[in-house]
């Protein structure tokens, strides 16, 4: 048995997982339906479906996400069908014995948890292959409906040739005679290549790679993981995916392709002028390529579970800088998603003025907790002698030259400018930080208001570092 | 009295230290006329004649050099003309009471004194205008010829015209009435200013200003000490002076002037394809034209006498890095013309050395006494963690990875290139200097013959600098 084979045995649902998951999501299709008829809502309902990963058989064991969209005709009003959907979904909800509370993306949406069930309901507008949507999630109905059908057919190939990519792509895997890998493997081996390696996940924390993602590439890839990789390798910086698919939905002679400024780009067929890749960061992108290229390399199973955390011990196995973290509270009403980017936002604040007070970092990072939020940094340079140099301008403009000499007495030339020995605002890397607490540091860093460095304190972790003296 | 006579009053020699460089340079070229008629040797002698300042009435008071060249036929042979020079030469400095020693330039020539006056006899080629030298020094008697020619000339001017300078470019003086500044007094003011602003001389450890430069740039001038100065402030990189008076002495139509790279080019009117200011450093340039602006803006005495001290001593009050000197004993029989290069080459590839190993300094120097040679560093960071960070080769390059990966095991991806955590050769640049001083760095610097680290050893002087932990 190989490698690929030991991961998709432990990785795909059971049979009993997937015939619970069908049982539950009919049954609430169906009590919904009632309800809406109920209430004479059907129109402006026009159907009622399940959609994402458990729905198209993409989804890894122990998944038990259950996404019901609930579609409405254009012609009705914005505010209603939230109304519509957040108070008949409730009520199906608390009667499948769950309970349910209201999600906010760019409308209302219901979520819930009856048992190990974790269900979304989720109202949008009923639109046409092309046409334009109404509200964000108008698309995900199109979504599923083009994964499914192109998995499926892509599969059949795959079974009617006889075709057993694995043994044809590289001959270190023995395949198991009795089992061939469907379509449906080559996507989750995919999902858990990239849950190993750290990559899986397009929220803002992770900047990793969709579910969706992950389905149309295996669909680039003619359905196969292995061929992904090979071909994955090799990319290059602004790598284009135009799927042939799209060609076959769409009219495009002389179709000029929108320009997206993203390291990977790949068209969404629903909508062409959206990139599905687009939360993919440009690090995690070069991430995918280099660990294409080390598992094409020499596969192991690591890669498919614990492999970022094999590099982050490897990494942190060494002597290090002067550490710093600066803690603040975090607001408990908000998701990752709102906090990330403001933690971002301020550390890339604080990394300007570090550059320029001399301290010179080699690591930094973020991470939250439920909380508190961590901000850290390793020092090369965190103590300066109390001397600075002041760069003045070039010796012939007259002007600037008198406004520096006015003020700055100790002064010199060198390479045809003037520069001056200034005393130092910080000579000590911890006075920064205590600045910035206090909030003294108003206008020269961003003080975001969900993340506040007022109300952060600071953790030292001075690891003794070698030293001969 | 105003500062420009003050200072001309204190730099005039008096009266009788003119008629006494007068006497003692006719009895010396005398008595050389006399022996080597004796001997036989007019021809190939040709003339003998004084040159230098104190021929030109451009010396300052207190200068008692007397240069004097022999001049021979074209046709006599090279060794000759040092050897029939040095054994007359010798025997009239004894005649005359003084003693005498062989120093070497491209040839040798004979150096001695006698009472206070410091005596060079220099055999040369005559030479006329426009023909190409033989020798080094064939130049000089032309400079000399040139210089007193024009400087009488442009006086002559001056004075007819009764024209003051002084009163007329400047206001700010209110000239001494009984006293008309001559063209000499002009150069001996430039020459002052120079010397107390550390831009006099052209040896390598100065880089400043010669003599002849001096001189011809008051003749650019036409005549005057402070209209250079207000045509300097305004001076921008590569200022090229070509005198009028070089347009009368060749025929220039169409000519195209030699390019040079330096800083300040000044024509050689003996030699247009030659730059009086060769050895002018862009860094000396830089200070005499900011010195000009500084003089003009508010004129002050300083400037002639110790601006150069009051400027370093303002720099040094101030807080300070680590300092750290390296002393290189000094071979006795060397000027400084031959070890000033050799200490910057040294200097130059250490800090090469110190800026890879992280190690930042602000400022660095060089200096000798009669025994040693210091080279010193004023450094921001001398002590580090002992992490580095190697920079790799981006991702796609795969050749260059594998070599990359399979040196460094504790690499990462940052901007779609590999960098690894290594640890640092030097934590503590102390180390750095002793391993220089223990020859293990030859290879990365170089170890001139003269100067070799080798021979060193270190000086610290760790002021202590504030620090609020």
């Amino acid at each position: 048995m190989n490698i690929l084979m030991e991961v998709v045995k432990d990785i795909t649902p059971t049979e009993e997982e997937v015939k619970d998951l069908k049982k539950m999501s009919e049954k609430i299709i169906d009590q919904l339906y009632n309800r809406f008829k109920e209430n004479n809502l059907i129109p402006p309902v026009v159907d009622i479906l399940q959609v994402g990963s458990t729905d198209r058989n993409t989804n890894l064991k122990d998944d038990y996400d259950i996404d019901i969209f609930v579609r409405f005709d254009k012609n009705t009003e914005k505010e209603l069908i939230g109304k519509y959907t957040l108070s008949i979904g409730a009520k199906v909800i608390e009667d499948l014995g769950g309970n349910w509370w209201v999600e906010y993306a760019e409308h209302p949406y219901l979520s819930g948890k009856i048992g190990k069930y974790d269900i979304d309901i989720v109202p949008c507008y009923k639109i046409e292959w092309g046409e334009k949507i109404i509200s964000a999630v108008d698309r995900t109905p199109l979504h599923n409906e083009f994964v499914k059908k192109t998995l499926e057919k892509i599969d059949k190939i795959k079974n009617n040739k006889n075709y057993n990519n694995i043994n044809n792509i590289n001959n270190n895997y023995n395949d198991d005679e009795n089992y061939q890998l469907s379509i449906y493997d080559e996507v989750r081996l995919l999902k858990k290549f990239l849950k190993g390696t750290g990559l899986y996940g397009s929220d803002l924390k992770t900047k990793g790679f969709s579910g969706y993602l992950c389905e149309l590439l295996i669909i680039y890839s003619g359905g196969s993981f292995l061929n992904l990789l090979k071909d994955s390798e090799n990319w290059k910086s602004s790598k284009k995916i135009i799927l042939k698919e799209i060609y076959e939905l769409y009219d495009l002679n002389n179709y000029k392709f929108k320009d997206f400024e993203d390291p990977l780009i790949v068209y969404d067929p629903v909508d062409l002028n959206r990139n599905v890749a687009a939360a993919l960061s440009k690090n995690n992108y070069c991430k995918f390529i280099h660990y294409s290229y080390l598992f094409n390399r020499t596969p192991s199973k690591s890669f498919f579970y614990n492999y970022v955390d094999i590099i982050k011990n490897k990494l942190n196995d060494r002597f290090k800088g002067y550490t710093l973290t600066l803690c603040i509270k975090r607001p408990s009403d908000l998701v990752d998603d709102i906090i990330y980017p403001q933690m971002e936002k301020l550390q890339r604040g604080i990394n300007k003025l570090l550059v320029e007070n001399d301290f010179q970092y080699i690591t930094w990072d973020i991470d939250a907790t439920e909380n508190l939020c961590y901000l850290s940094w390793e020092f090369l340079v965190w103590k300066l002698p109390n001397v600075n140099i002041k760069v003045g301008p070039p010796i012939f403009n007259k002007k600037n030259v008198d406004k520096f000499i006015s003020k700055n007495d100790r002064y010199f030339i060198e390479d045809c400018r003037l520069y001056a020995y200034t005393e130092r605002k910080y000579t000590y890397v911890d006075d920064l930080f205590r600045d910035l607490i206090d909030g003294k540091l108003k206008g020269k860093v961003p003080y975001p208001k969900n993340i506040n460095p007022e109300n952060g304190f600071i953790l030292k972790n001075n690891v003794p570092y070698y030293n001969k003296d």
